[in-house]
């Protein structure tokens, strides 16, 4: 049996603790929302404003040079990239995950001229395939050919492929249950027929270790906001392994991305590497926010980070079997290798539960139809934050404080 | 002969004199390079100070709804459309200009099935070209049909047109010379041979009265960071009148552009209205710096501004002329109809010039490969702001105070 003592005894005992100093955390709250939106940390607080007073407010135009503001892209992208296992040169910060998508799936298409196939599968995040519908679907009514998506079996993702497979393009870290893809194997399986593997990192990034190079991986993308705790709409990420990278013409061709862009030559010359990736002026608030995010992440260190995300993970799985027996289903699978930093369970009254939740001061998610989604961030959290949350929960359930009219009406929550 | 007194009469009979004072401008600093990226509201620091602490630290994933953040991209939208012409509902910030030139270039070929030249100019600003040659190498490499670009000489758009021409991508005001296009005129032109009209407002919205409905102009895109005092790499915007958007199927098809982004469906659902042309989550405290910087330009008025604007750029070049006789060519179009808010000289010194004048605290760009550039902002620009800077250009020239060698390297000046 867990008790609170125990928890409170590896909050002591943990080597990340002092790490939650460095977050703004509300008196009272208990934020298992992390993969939603990240916490705000203390030094972002303090980097925005001197961006705003100095290098806006000041420095003005002569920022660009003074202030590197050129250079953010490519070097708040290389720092995410010691996240993900990507060697200096092949990540940038950009864009929004669903612009970088599309850019890099009509890349990855142009690698692999003659195949028409997309694998993805259906449950990947919807904007994953939306993007995926609307590249394909603008090429057939432009008079270019027809390209399908089909859609893989997320446990069996090799036998959907074959030789007119161009991109595999599947998101690591299931946005609803928490399961991971094998993402070795499947890169493997994806290279055995000569398809492009595209990985979205969104619930990966900062959450558990990845080894985009180690693994082989052609392309990702990924979310500067959920883990990487870069502020709200942060930009998104994108990788480009290096072999591909004289190969690509880009399809989102604009001025950040050109050879040398303050030429203002009127024909696009790709830059080299991966810069031809980037578009337009990045947005330098959001940018410089990130990199403090990221640089967090970085102090912390993803070995450890991982360490303490599946203990807290493991742990609140087994608190809600000895608390609340059956009440809830478990999506996130048990097995370390299987899973990310959240968990998703599953209740017919889900929605009104989160509701309750939130109105006792524990954020969770909820994901249509039925899920309560926790994100568990090893940053910011701590043990007895799970035994407190589980209390909650618990006494909602018992009180059915759940089943009130109001909780019921939905509101779109991201 | 204009006299500095005169000047200063000038500004202390000016109505919009007290906006000045809601900008951060520092000390003996004279810049002219809104036109690149404008001033900091004081209003936006307090602005973003309050997203950072309360909404992002505090309300965290709750501001979405709690905070309206999720409303940013419309409100924002419409406010802009207050400032070109653009009756609500039409107009969304978001992205980059040079990505929603994409996603309007991708729609109006849609538009126009069969049709296969886009008309614009070479001395288009180039991220514009660099867009149009991306989008169309990318369907001819994927297998569709050969579209062709065709540069139409800017004194004679018409005689470009002709039956196969889908879209007309102009710049209103050209980024170089500062000469402005006949909208109503060019419009009526493209409409007579059926293409549709995309006009990039970057040098225009903020800085010069604009009626796309009034002018039946079918898209637009512009600058955030520019006029709107938007704040670095703020989020551009996208115009498309109201009888295109049910027939539109966005390319860059993503969540926030979906009818229902929060059921998570598998399938693509169009938006009803502007929404659709969204796409990632909105960069949230470049959207809320955003807003601020066009809250600014409504109090002050779009007439009011025009007018002082035609009055600071004809009297810089009346007095570049008095004082510097022709050691400058100007290469800004005398009619007040035929220019925006910019005045550009040309020397073949320009760019060492460009930085004697920033070392002397007047702040001018560069545009390669021989053009000073200066931005003339009514907001926040006084007449003896005119005087000042001229007597500094004149004492630089004067004294050879340009000619070192260190101002002749070239660095990246945005």
């Amino acid at each position: 049996v867990i008790t609170r003592d125990d928890l409170a005894a590896r909050d002591a005992a943990d080597p990340l603790a002092s790490f939650r100093d460095a977050y703004v955390l509300p008196d009272g709250l208990i934020y298992l929302d992390g993969n939603s939106l990240g916490a705000l940390p203390h030094e972002a607080r303090a980097r925005l404003h001197d961006v705003i007073d100095r290098e806006w407010g000041r420095d003005l135009i002569r920022s660009w040079t003074k202030n590197d503001w050129i250079g953010l892209p490519a070097r708040v992208g290389d720092k995410i990239g010691r996240l993900i296992g990507a060697a200096p040169g092949q990540t940038v910060a950009a864009d929004s995950i669903s612009v970088n998508l599309f850019k890099l799936l009509a890349a990855a298409l142009q690698l692999r001229p003659g195949r028409t196939t997309i694998v993805t599968e259906e449950g990947n995040f919807p904007t994953d395939l939306y993007i995926a519908q609307g590249l394909t679907g603008m090429i057939e009514r432009l008079g270019g050919p027809a390209f399908q998506i089909r859609y893989a079996d997320p446990l069996d993702i090799p036998a959907a492929l074959d030789d007119d497979v161009a991109v595999v393009m599947l998101t690591h870290v299931d946005f609803k249950s928490g399961r991971n893809h094998d993402m070795a194997a499947v890169t493997a399986a994806a290279h055995l027929h000569g398809a492009v593997m595209l990985w979205d990192l969104s619930h990966s990034a900062g959450a558990v270790p990845v080894e985009l190079d180690g693994c082989n991986a052609d392309m990702a993308v990924g979310c500067g906001y959920k883990y990487l705790n870069g502020g709200p709409g942060a930009p998104a990420f994108l990788y480009v392994a290096e072999r591909h990278h004289d190969a690509i013409d880009p399809a989102l061709a604009g001025w950040m991305g050109h050879a040398a862009p303050f030429e203002f030559s009127p024909d696009y010359r790709p830059a080299p590497g991966i810069a031809r990736m980037l578009v337009g002026t990045p947005p330098v608030l959001s940018m410089a926010a990130l990199e403090i995010g990221v640089d967090g992440l970085i102090a912390a260190d993803m070995d450890r980070l991982r360490t303490k995300s599946l203990a807290l993970t493991g742990t609140f799985m087994d608190l809600v079997e000895q608390e609340l027996g059956d009440a809830f289903g478990i999506m996130t699978p048990r097995g370390e290798h299987d899973r990310g930093s959240q968990v998703s369970l599953t209740h017919r009254h889900g929605y009104a539960i989160a509701r309750a939740l939130i109105d006792r001061g524990v954020i969770p998610d909820f994901r249509a139809p039925d899920v309560l989604r926790l994100g568990f961030t090893p940053l910011y959290l701590r043990f007895v934050d799970l035994w407190d949350a589980v209390a909650i929960l618990k006494d909602i359930m018992d009180s059915h404080a759940w089943d009130r009219a109001d909780y019921k009406v939905r509101a779109a929550v991201t």
